[in-house]
């Protein structure tokens, strides 16, 4: 397949899971009234759609020969996504999200947790038609999310934050989504154990790499974020380069760097940069996304070369040149 | 069965509920750390586990022989509930709950937040197992309950609030869910239709009445409640004696219950509940409660007489009795 063939059938997916988060809030908005438009807004609001389309292409590369028997997991990931952005948009008292006002600032934060609720309630309504196995794969990461943003919470301008305690809080809050997405995947298409395995190492590593350049993004300021930039760093939030800086750094300089993360603004984003540049840290960072995106595909060379593995590639390209 | 019999019956269940509910907390507290805890504790910290033990008995009544069969289902409107209550005590600002400080007020709400999520996702996973048609019936009304809060945001103290929104309102609150409850248990029990449907009458019926009583405790004030008395009218809560008496009240009299309800404290209770005896208001709360009783019990008139109908019985009996 050519790259723009690749894009294109990329572009379907998306198109196609646009077209079935439309009908299905359309259908609910119809039943549930203003909690569904609500609700419906924040999902119809864009995004990459790189979970449920994850979810696509991991069936077929699985084997799986009917790609309408996952597209309800799929959406499921996205309901149950977007549902965990709404409560962290009020966690973090975030006005903004994918370029628009944060339905908390919108419609009221009791409104928004109601809405969050109930985007849950999709997900999980779409996803529980599957068998226990697959269930429990997706029940199982939807809990272990909540325990990881309950420790991120910890963490909060917390300087001792070890890398190990970030790469748990990601592994929990993004990478175990995605992994599940894929394995849950793999489930319905009846793969091997092997293969499922493989392809939720493929997601896990994926999704650290994705957290990592999301993180990168925060501090070097991007628009396709849809917040402003050093948010993060607002919210007091560790994120990777500057555990690093943290631990590299001494003396007056882990002193300043300190000082700029309990006390952010705008103003201090130079110097912020170039302490980080100092440590080596966004460097750092870089390079362990690298590493992750290698192993992530290195687990599909478990699979044979075909159309879906392509995808799943340009998938992995898409992560990494997001940074880049 | 004598009346101490069903007693001793009934506290057998609630124990067996109990027990199950501690062990997935001790169970999931020991995978996923402080979220269980803290999300344990309210759902440990009592309650009636009414909605548990009707899943329990319409399940027996529809003809199911082997309990363990519904064990997760009852667990699952436990946990579902307990989430629910967590995100409305954030909403509605209340400190208190099941006599214990409400946990936003114990971890803060970015944490409370997430800990409704966290049991969210057990209930969902523990109902997730059964067929479709089950889990349809649980995540339809989990959707409506949603739905319902949203409206009774709307109507906070929106004086032209009607019995009708008040009646949608509870329906989709409380007493969806206990009618969801028995109709999965009837399904899962593999009951016929008709019977499902009964079931599920039965338990929208008693569900209202429920909901009545508690508006009626709220007013009259109980420590059976665990909340402050008037608790519903400082949150701005149309309640339906509030919704009659605006409606029955003229001129001076609606103006100052008018008042009374905008700018309400404890030393206004006296006043306010003269002005809804003379409105014959709580008066007509009780009478509604006694027929929607009474519905709840011919619906049960079309199953033989036995144990679990006696028990049955007995709830709707304790539903009364919490008024009396």
């Amino acid at each position: 397949m050519e790259d723009n063939q690749v894009l294109d059938r990329f572009e379907e997916m998306r198109e196609l899971v646009n077209a079935n988060l439309e009908s299905i809030v359309e259908e609910q908005s119809a039943v549930f009234g203003e909690v569904a438009i609500v609700s419906g807004q924040i999902v119809l609001a864009g995004g990459k759609r790189i979970r449920p389309i994850l979810v696509m292409l991991a069936y077929q590369l699985a084997g799986g020969d009917d790609l309408e028997e996952v597209i309800p997991l799929a959406l499921s990931s996205e309901f149950i996504h977007s549902a965990s952005l709404i409560h962290d948009d009020i966690n973090d008292d975030s006005s903004t999200r994918r370029g628009q006002e944060a339905i908390h600032v919108k419609v009221g934060q009791a409104k928004a947790i109601i809405a969050g609720d109930w985007l849950f309630s999709q997900g999980f309504g779409l996803g529980a038609r599957y068998d226990e196995e697959v269930v429990e794969v997706m029940a199982h990461y939807c809990s272990i999310l909540a325990s990881a943003e309950f420790s991120q919470i910890d963490h909060v301008l917390d300087l001792s934050t070890s890398p190990e305690d970030y790469l748990e809080i990601v592994r929990g809050k993004t990478a175990g989504p995605f992994a599940a997405g894929c394995k849950g995947a793999a489930l319905v298409a009846n793969a091997s154990a092997e293969n499922c395995e493989y392809l939720f190492e493929f997601g896990m590593e994926l999704g650290i790499a994705f957290q990592l350049v999301d993180d990168l993004l925060d501090i070097r300021g991007d628009e396709r974020m849809g917040k402003p930039r050093g948010s993060d760093i607002y919210e007091g939030k560790m994120t990777l380069p500057i555990i690093h800086a943290l631990t590299i750094l001494h003396g007056p300089q882990r002193v300043r760097l300190s000082e700029i993360i309990r006390n952010f603004e705008d103003s201090l984003f130079d110097e912020l940069i170039s302490l980080l540049n100092f440590g080596g840290s966004l460097n750092y960072s870089e390079i362990l996304i690298r590493n992750h995106l290698e192993r992530a595909l290195s687990y599909l060379d478990h699979f044979e070369d075909c159309e879906t593995k392509q995808l799943l590639k340009h998938v992995v390209k898409m992560v990494e040149k997001r940074h880049s």
